[in-house]
C-alpha cells in the first residue's frame, strides 16, 4: 500500500506513512483475497484490487473525520487533528485517485464500475444521514438504508471485487456480494450496539458517542417505539446534552426495553442470511474462512461487552 | 452533466442543481471538444470525457472552498457556506466518483490513467502549497511548481483527454498536452495578477485576497527580489494583516518594481510557447479555435484591468 502511495513529496509522504503505520482490521481486503481465491486468478490483479478497496475505505475514514471533527482514529490522533482539514481533504482525494489509478492499471472495467458506483452510493447515503441527525422519528428502514450506504455497500463491493478479479460466474459473484452485504449490515449493527455497551477505554471515545453526535441508531429507534419506555427515553433525549448519569439511564432503558436484544437478534439474522448465501458455492477453505470471519465478528462483540451483565451476553452462550 | 449526476435523492440533487446552475467558463471541456474534433471520434465518448473533466474541476473547486473557508464561488454563496463542510466533502467525492464512473463506461483506460494521475498531482501540489503559505522566501521555481499542480496539469489533461478520445497519434497528443500545459501556466499567472489589479466587485473578493491568505504569487516573488523595492515590500508583508491603504501601497510597489510587467511577460511567453506547440498539427478550424481561446484569455485580462492605468495595460496595445 505504501508503495502505491509513495509520491516522493515529503508533505504527502509523511501523512501517508502515519496513516499506513496503523493498519485497521483489514476486513475489506481480506474479503477480496478470500473471494478471489475461490477460482483461478492473477495474484497481482487481486493484490491491487485488495489494496484499492482498502484505500477507498481509508479515504472515506479520512473524510469522515473532517465531517465529524473526530480527534481520534484507530486509537491515535486523526489526520485532521495533526495536519488540519486542508490536508485531510487532499489526502482523502489522493487516496481515492490512487485507488482508481491502481484498478485502472489492470484495465478491470467491471471492478471500476463497481467501486465508483459504490462510492457514489456511500456519498448519497452520508448526505442523507445528515438530514437525519438528531431526528428522533427516524425509522428502522431509514436506519437500514443509512447502514447500507455507510458500511454494507463497501462490504458487498469488497466481496464482489474479489469475485470479479477471480472471473467467477455471475451466480457466484452475486452470492458473494450478498454475503458481503449481509455481513456489512451485521457489522454496523454490532458496532452501533458497542457504542453503548463497550467501555469508553475500548471505544477510544465516550460511551454513547453516536447518540451525543445526534446519530440515532437501531437500539434507540427500537426503544423509542416501546410502549413502556418510549416516552421516558424521548424525554431524556430531547435534552440534547446528556451527562454521564443520564447516558447510563439511557443504556439501562436500551437493555430493559429489549432494544439491545432486538438489535443483536437482527445482527445475527443478517449474519445467518449472509452465511446461507454461501451455500450455492462449492465448499472450500475460502468459504470456511468467510464463515470464520462472520463468527469472529460476533465473538469480538461478545468479548468487548464481557464486563457487561445484560441479557444479550447470556444469549450469546446459545450461539 | 445534470443527467450524469442525478441521484434521485433530494439531499444530493438539490446541491448538484445549485452547483450546475451556475456554469463557469467551461474552458476545460471546451478543450476536450476542440482537441478531439481534430480527428475522427465517437461523439458520445468525447462528450462524456468533457463532462468528466469538468466534474473533476468542479470537485476540486468544492474541496478547495472547504480548505480556503471560501464563502463565495462564481459570484454566489459556496456549497460550503450553504450546506457546510460535511456536505461539501461528500459532494466533491460524489463528483469525483461520478467522473470516474463516466470515463469507465467507455472503457477508456488511457484517459482514466491520465485523469487519475492528474488528480494525484493536483493533491500533492496543493499539500506542497500548504507548506509555502506565508513564506516570503518562496522562489519562482516553487511558484511554477505550485501552478503546475493547481492549474496547468488539469489544462494539459483536458487537451490530452480530447486527443486520446480522438485516438490521435502520440506526437499530436503530446503537442496538444504541451499546449494545454502552457495555457494553464499563462491562465494562472494572469489570474494571480488580476487578484491585485482587478476591481474588488469583479473579483467577488477583496483585492489582494491571495496575499491576505498567505498565497505568495509571482508578482510578489519578483518584487521581493527587487533591489529598490524588496526591503520595503518585505517590511510591509511582515505585518500580516494589511489594511486597504497598505494593500494599495503593495500594489503600487508591484507596478513600480515592474513585477506586474514581468508577470505579464511570463504569461505571454507561456502563451506564445503553447501556441507554437500547435505548429506540428495540420491547420484546422479547431486549431484556430484553440489560438482564439488563448488570445481571448489575454483580452479578458486586459478588459478586467481597463480601469487601471499601469504600464502593463499600455503594453497590451502592442500585442
Amino acid at each position: 500500500m505504501k508503495e502505491v502511495l509513495r509520491a516522493d513529496n515529503p508533505g504527502i509522504d509523511s501523512i501517508i506513512d502515519y496513516l499506513t503505520d496503523s493498519s485497521g482490521k483489514m476486513i475489506r481486503p481480506r474479503m477480496v483475497f478470500l473471494t478471489a481465491s475461490m477460482s483461478a486468478h492473477d495474484p497481482l490483479v487481486v493484490r491491487d484490487a485488495a489494496v484499492a478497496v482498502e484505500l477507498i475505505h481509508l479515504a472515506s475514514l479520512v473524510h469522515d473525520d473532517i465531517i465529524d471533527h473526530a480527534m481520534m482514529r484507530r486509537g491515535r490522533e486523526s489526520i485532521n487533528r495533526i495536519w488540519g482539514n486542508h490536508a485531510s481533504v487532499l489526502t482523502g482525494d489522493y487516496l481515492f485517485a490512487s485507488a482508481f489509478n491502481l484498478i485502472n492499471m489492470h484495465g478491470m472495467q467491471d471492478i471500476m464500475e463497481n467501486v465508483t458506483t459504490t462510492i457514489r452510493i456511500m456519498c448519497i447515503g452520508e448526505i442523507k444521514q445528515m438530514s437525519l441527525v438528531g431526528d428522533l422519528n427516524v425509522t428502522e428502514d431509514e436506519y437500514l438504508e443509512k447502514t447500507y450506504g455507510k458500511t454494507a455497500c463497501l462490504f458487498a463491493s469488497s466481496c464482489k471485487v474479489g469475485a470479479l478479479a477471480g472471473s467467477m460466474p455471475s451466480e457466484s459473484v452475486n452470492a458473494l456480494e450478498q454475503f458481503g452485504l449481509c455481513l456489512g449490515y451485521a457489522y454496523q449493527i454490532l458496532d452501533d450496539l458497542l457504542d453503548f455497551l463497550s467501555e469508553s477505554s475500548l471505544l477510544g471515545k465516550p460511551v454513547g458517542n453516536d447518540l451525543l453526535e445526534g446519530n440515532i441508531t437501531l437500539p434507540v429507534i427500537y426503544a423509542l417505539k416501546s410502549k413502556d419506555y418510549g416516552t421516558w427515553l424521548r424525554s431524556l433525549l430531547e435534552n440534547r446534552k446528556l451527562n454521564t448519569h443520564q447516558m447510563a439511564e439511557v443504556i439501562q432503558i436500551l437493555i430493559d426495553s429489549k432494544a439491545v436484544e432486538y438489535s443483536l437478534h437482527l445482527a445475527r439474522q443478517f449474519m445467518t442470511k449472509g452465511i446461507s448465501c454461501l451455500d450455492v458455492l462449492p465448499v472450500s477453505s475460502a468459504i470456511k474462512e468467510l464463515r470464520l470471519m462472520a463468527s469472529y465478528m460476533l465473538e469480538t462483540y461478545y468479548q468487548k461487552l464481557s464486563h457487561y451483565d445484560c441479557p444479550s451476553s447470556q444469549e450469546a452462550a446459545r450461539l
